[in-house]
């Protein structure tokens, strides 16, 4: 009989989150490990290991354990190596062989490994808003702006394994530098960190305008969330300002893969009810008329605490 | 035995080239049909019929051609439809059934369609520079600015047949009203109506600059390249120009696919001499560091005389 669960890891800056998973995407079991106090990839393998040995062992499910999905900053799904991850202090320089390293920890378990965001997109496709959906693109609104794209059923991996960094396509020719080098990225105003940046600017720009958004001390996306909930006029302006970038953006990656929907997930993808209306206005003023108002606007239908574990997990069932 | 040659016709605005190709990608036989003289499909396919019926029977090749593949502006390789194409006189409006049509006029010979970027693509992958290659990026230089997507050795054509349209992504924001009716295409910019665009307007902007471009009354992108070559200033920052808005635009693609080359056709393509500096040099400013100076700028090598019918023809192979 075909062994019933795999493990999903999601690797983050500050924690690891590991859990056994069903076919139905049912998470069964789960358990977190800090990731930010290892110094070099072979001890943080070694005590990820352990844990994950004592969550099947816990979860009594000992040799019942197809294999491993992990996503992870900068994975690579060729290679099975993180690739100079910055946020990782075990692997912000050089290469790390991850997957062959775990697998090896796991007394040869396969291990398959990608990016966080192509990681949200097998999960959205095999257990969620994209069930049935063969030609879509995932856009993670985060810290950062990450994306997975799905073409005929697969995540497209590219000559290299890196394809898919639409965070850091142009969206504002020769604006602000974004956290990668260059200029005017996607990344730098519609990530949870571009909210905040252009909250930061505005006010400082319209130092006549009131805003709720004063009486903080360090602006954040999610204070721009509770100012748009209580009506502040700024607020509310910034996520039509967030939400019209995005748009043209998607407007140029449907010219590109002519995806049936764009689906979108992230802390930020909770300030729907503000960013629907300017995505989709600037989304269809932007596309060639053949696509206008064919494309969906999709949100992520997993709950929010399991998505990062079951994204990682669904990477498994093809080993 | 299986049957040894192909057909291959590029349908234009004025002319339809036809061709029987074989394995190796050798023209053995061609001709000419005008294909602006006919209101409407039926009247169209039936001439080409005839003209596909006698090229074949002087060629002595009955009962020895496996299919026909199809480049048309507008194609659609799913459907085998012409979707409103402008500028072919018996198809600017509604849907053709092309593929099915010519099936039906050639006795059930099997037909392959497809836009006539792709078809290039499909032929340089098959005979031409991007031998051997199984992800890269295809930009035709020609009155607009196409484009054929290679992902994992096959065209990308999306959820509904036609993606792969990148001479319509936004390279200025808010810049020169394309054809299409959007702002700052690709296309405005970078095509040979773009090129003589950019250089009517440079020339009523400096009036102050002399230039060998202001003895034309109707500048043409040809032109600009024969004042380029004499080394005329204008003309030479003309190209710098193009090729870095070219190259910045790479830099996006790449991003989405991570190919690993971009392929250049069509009649632009042979100022390479003047694009390929900005275009390199706009491309590696503009990308992420892992792919610096990593993806490679080929041309097509395709005899510019052959190539179209090659693009259409390597369609027919699959059939």
């Amino acid at each position: 009989m075909e062994k019933p669960y795999v493990l999903g890891i999601d690797i983050g800056g500050q924690t690891a989150k590991c859990g056994i998973v069903n076919a139905r995407g049912e998470v069964l079991a789960q358990t977190i490990l800090v990731s930010n106090k290892h110094d070099d990839a072979p001890s943080f393998v070694e005590a990820l290991a352990q844990t994950l040995k004592k969550l099947i062992l816990d979860a009594d499910l000992e040799g019942q354990i197809r294999g491993i999905g992990v996503g992870a900053p900068n994975g690579n799904y060729y290679t099975g190596e993180i690739k100079q991850a910055p946020n990782l202090s075990w692997a912000h320089e050089g290469n790390v062989p991850f997957a062959a390293m775990l697998s090896k920890a796991m007394d040869d378990m396969p291990v398959a490994l990608t990016n966080d965001a192509n990681a949200a997109a097998v999960g959205e496709m095999t257990y969620g808003a994209a069930k049935g959906l063969k030609n879509f693109i995932m856009i993670t609104l985060g810290t950062g702006v990450g994306s997975g794209i799905v073409i005929d059923g697969k995540v497209l991996y590219g000559h290299d394994g890196f394809a898919g960094e639409l965070g850091h396509t142009c969206a504002v020719r020769g604006g602000r530098r974004c956290g990668c080098g260059k200029l005017g990225c996607l990344e730098a105003y519609c990530s949870a960190i571009g909210v905040a940046r252009t909250a930061v600017e505005w006010l400082d720009q319209h130092p006549e305008e009131s805003s709720l958004l004063r009486l903080r001390e360090n602006v954040t996306s999610k204070d721009v969330y509770e100012a748009a909930k209580a009506g502040d006029k700024m607020a509310l302006e910034i996520f039509e300002y967030t939400g019209s970038i995005l748009g043209r953006s998607f407007a140029d990656f449907i010219a590109f893969s002519a995806p049936e929907a764009i689906v979108l997930f992230g802390g930020l993808a909770r300030a729907k009810e503000f960013l629907t209306a300017p995505i989709l206005e600037a989304m269809n003023d932007n596309v060639l008329p053949l696509w206008r108002d064919k494309v969906k606007l999709l949100y992520s239908s997993l709950s929010e605490s399991d998505a990062a574990i079951l994204g990682a997990s669904a990477l498994a069932w093809n080993l």
